[in-house]
C-alpha cells in the first residue's frame, strides 16, 4: 500500500498556498488566448548575440572555475560590480554586504526562513507581490496588509500592543507589483521613521527599479538607512529571467545568517550563469541594452494606455505607471474580477485577478495587466476583448 | 541604532548549523596546502568543447524559451529524457514523477521542508552526508544515526514506541558520502521491508551511482518499490556542478507538494542550464564523456590506494570503494582527527574530519579523503605528508 502523504506532511507544507496565478495561467496558455497575465519580460530584450560571445569567452578563459562548485556567497567579481553600482546610488556598502541568490524569489525565501516563526506577522502592501506572500505563508507567517500608506503606524502599533510585533515591513517601492505605483520620498521617509521608532526591519524588494520611463528616480531606502533595510535585486527584468540570478544587500551579520541558510538550500547560485552576468556588466552591456528595453517598454505602456482610453467602458480606472511591467485596473466596487475572468477567457483574453495579491482576500474588483510581453497588434485586440467582457458583465448586472 | 538580529531570528535559523567542512576548507584553500577535503569533480572532466557547441545551438534555436521563465516542474524535454533513462533501469515512472531541482541539495531541502516539523526524527547513516544533516537541522529535525545496518529495525521500533516515528529513512546506497560504501541487494531489500512494515518513506540519494569503477550495479531501490521511495539525482559529479541541476523522482502526489514548495523557494530551476543539459543527453554526450570520467577516477582511486598502502603507518585502515569520489579512513579508537587536522595543516595537507558526518558526534577517529580532484604527483606528496602527521600524532601519544 502506498504511503499516505497527508499523514506525514509538515505544518509548513500544510500552510503553503498554491499560486492562483499559476492555475489561471494554465488556462491562459492556450495559443488562441491573448494573455496579459504573466510577468514575462519581452524575449526581444534578451541579449542573445552578446551572450553568444560572452559564453564562449567564459568557456575559453574560466571553465575550470565557472563549471565547478562556487562559494555560497556568490561570484566575487559580480559582488564587487554590484557593490560599486549601488555605491553609485548612495549605498554605503562593500561586496561583503552582498549575497548572490538563485533569483530574487530565493532572496525572499531565505529571508523568510531566517526570520519567520509560525504565527509571526509581516506588514506588507494591499496589494503586494504574490510570490512574497506565498513565501511568508510557507513558513506559517501571517502577512498583514496596510490598506493605505498613512495607516502604517497604526497597524504596526496595533500589532505590537497585541503581542504580534511584525518581523519586518515588506515593500516594493519602485513600480510595485502588481499596482505599478512608486513610493515618493515622503513615503519612504515615513516607512523608515516608523521602522526606526518601533525597531523593525524593512525589506526593499526592487526588481523593477531600473525600468523607469519618465520622471525622476527616488533614492533607495537602503541609502537612507543602512542599518535596518534589506535590499533585493535581480537581473530577471533587466537582462533575462532564465538564469535565476538575484541578490540581497544587507548588514553583514544578516548576510552571515543567510549564507548558512543558503548552504542547506542549494549550496551556491548557478556558477556559470554568474560568470556570464559578471562579464556582461563588466563590458558595459547592461547599460547599453537596458536603454533599449526601457524604450521598448515605454512604447508598450503608451500603447496599452491608449488602448485602454479607446476601449474601456466608463467606470473602469487604471494606474499610469512611470515604469515597470504592469497596469493595475479597478472596476466599480460591486464587480468581481474572478467572475470577469471566466467571461474574458471565453473571449480569449486573460489577466490576473487582483484578489490574488491581497493577503486579506480584498481587491476582488481589481486586476493586473502586463504590458511588456505582447506585441502591439495583439495588445489592441486583447484590450478590445477585455473591454467587451467587462461591458458584458456590466450589462448582465443591470438587467 | 542597528537592529538586534539575535532578537528576531526564527527558531529555524537558530537550529541551523554552519558547515564544519566550510570552515575547515577556508584553511585548506591556501595554495601551499594539498587538499583532499573538498568533494570537487576534476575540472578535466568538464565537457568544455561540447558545451561551446551546445550553448550556441541553444542560443540559436531556443533563446526565446531558454532565457525566459520556465515551468516550476522543469524543462519537459529533460524530464522525458530522465524518465526514459530511469525506465531503462527498471523504474515504472513517467516525466510526471520528476521534478527538476536547483541541485540535489535543493532536492534534500524541499523534501525536508514538506515533511519535517520541529522535533521530527529522520533515520540516517553513521556517517552520512553533511549537507543532508544540515538541511534536517535547518527545519529543526533530529537526525538519528544507525550504527550498523542490522540495527535499523530496532532503532525504528524504539523511535516509534517513544512517539518519535521517523519521517523518513535517508540513504545513499551507492558509494556513500563519506564512507564510499555501497549497499548490497540484501541490505536494500531489508531497508524496503522495514520501511513497508512501519509505513515509512525512504530517500535514495544517488549522486554517485553512475561513477562505478568495477563490480556490478545493484538495482535502484525505487525500482524495487515505487510507492514509498524518493530518488534524488544530479549531474554535479557526472557532467559538472556549476549549473546546479538535480532532480527528484517520487510518486506524483509528492511531486505535486514539492512543486508548491519550489514555487516559493525559487520559482524554477535555471532554464538555460536545463536546456543545455537536455541537449547534452539527447546527443549521447553524457555516455561518451562519463566513460572517460570513470576511467580517470578509477586511476585516481588506484593511485590513492597505492599511496595509502605505501605510506600509511600501521593501525590505519581505509575503505576500498568500487566507485564515487571518496575513501573513508579510520584511525585507532583513541585518536581524534580534529587534533590530527591541526598537525596536518602544518604539514600543508587537509582532509575532512569524520565527526562532521556523524549526527551524534561520534566518528572522531575517522576522516574523509577525496581522490577525484588532485593530480597524481600531489596525491602522493599529500599522502606522504598525511602519513607523517599521523605518525607524529601516534608518537606523541606513546611518549
Amino acid at each position: 500500500m502506498a504511503i499516505n502523504i497527508q499523514n506525514i506532511l509538515s505544518d509548513n507544507a500544510k500552510s503553503m498556498r498554491r499560486s492562483a496565478i499559476r492555475d489561471l495561467l494554465s488556462v491562459a496558455n492556450r495559443p488562441e488566448v491573448i494573455s496579459f497575465a504573466g510577468g514575462f519580460p519581452n524575449p526581444s530584450t534578451f541579449p542573445v548575440e552578446d551572450l553568444k560571445v560572452i559564453m564562449q569567452e567564459v568557456l575559453e578563459a574560466e571553465s575550470t572555475s565557472a563549471l565547478q562548485y562556487g562559494p555560497t556567497e556568490g561570484n566575487n567579481k559580480l559582488r564587487e560590480i554590484l557593490a560599486q553600482r549601488y555605491r553609485d546610488q548612495g549605498l554605503d556598502i562593500t561586496m561583503h554586504n552582498i549575497l548572490i541568490t538563485t533569483s530574487s524569489q530565493q532572496a525572499i525565501d531565505l529571508t523568510s526562513r531566517i526570520f519567520i516563526n509560525p504565527g509571526d506577522t509581516i506588514v506588507c502592501g494591499l496589494p503586494s507581490y504574490l510570490g512574497a506572500l506565498q513565501s511568508f505563508w510557507s513558513y506559517q507567517g501571517q502577512p498583514i496588509g496596510i490598506p493605505k500608506d498613512e495607516e502604517l503606524e497604526v497597524v504596526v502599533k496595533t500589532l505590537i500592543s497585541s503581542g504580534k510585533k511584525p518581523k519586518f515591513i515588506y515593500t516594493i517601492p519602485d513600480f510595485q507589483n502588481p499596482s505599478g505605483i512608486t513610493m515618493n520620498l515622503e513615503q519612504r521617509k515615513m516607512v523608515l521613521e516608523i521602522a526606526k521608532k518601533y525597531d523593525l526591519l524593512v525589506i526593499e524588494d526592487s526588481p523593477y527599479r531600473e525600468i523607469r520611463f519618465e520622471g525622476e528616480a527616488q533614492p533607495l531606502m537602503y541609502s537612507m538607512d543602512n542599518e535596518r533595510v534589506m535590499l533585493f535585486g535581480t537581473i530577471s527584468k533587466t537582462m533575462l529571467p532564465g538564469f535565476r540570478i538575484g541578490w540581497i544587500i544587507a548588514p553583514v551579520e544578516i548576510i552571515d545568517r543567510l549564507v548558512v541558510a543558503k548552504q542547506s538550500a542549494d549550496l551556491c547560485t548557478p556558477v556559470f550563469d554568474q560568470a556570464v552576468v559578471a562579464r556582461y556588466f563588466e563590458k558595459g552591456l547592461f547599460e547599453k541594452n537596458l536603454g533599449k528595453t526601457i524604450d521598448l517598454y515605454r512604447n508598450k505602456r503608451n500603447h496599452m494606455l491608449n488602448c485602454f482610453e479607446k476601449y474601456m467602458p466608463k467606470g473602469v480606472t487604471w494606474t499610469k505607471p512611470e515604469g515597470g511591467l504592469f497596469l493595475f485596473v479597478t472596476l466599480p466596487q460591486e464587480y468581481d474580477t474572478r467572475e470577469l475572468f471566466d467571461v474574458a477567457i471565453k473571449e480569449n483574453v486573460a489577466f490576473v485577478i487582483g484578489e490574488a495579491f491581497h493577503c486579506d482576500g480584498s481587491g476582488k474588483n481589481t486586476m493586473r495587466i502586463n504590458f511588456s510581453f505582447m506585441d502591439e497588434q495583439k495588445t489592441e485586440e486583447g484590450v478590445k476583448r477585455l473591454s467587451k467582457a467587462i461591458e458584458r458583465m456590466f450589462e448582465k448586472s443591470t438587467k
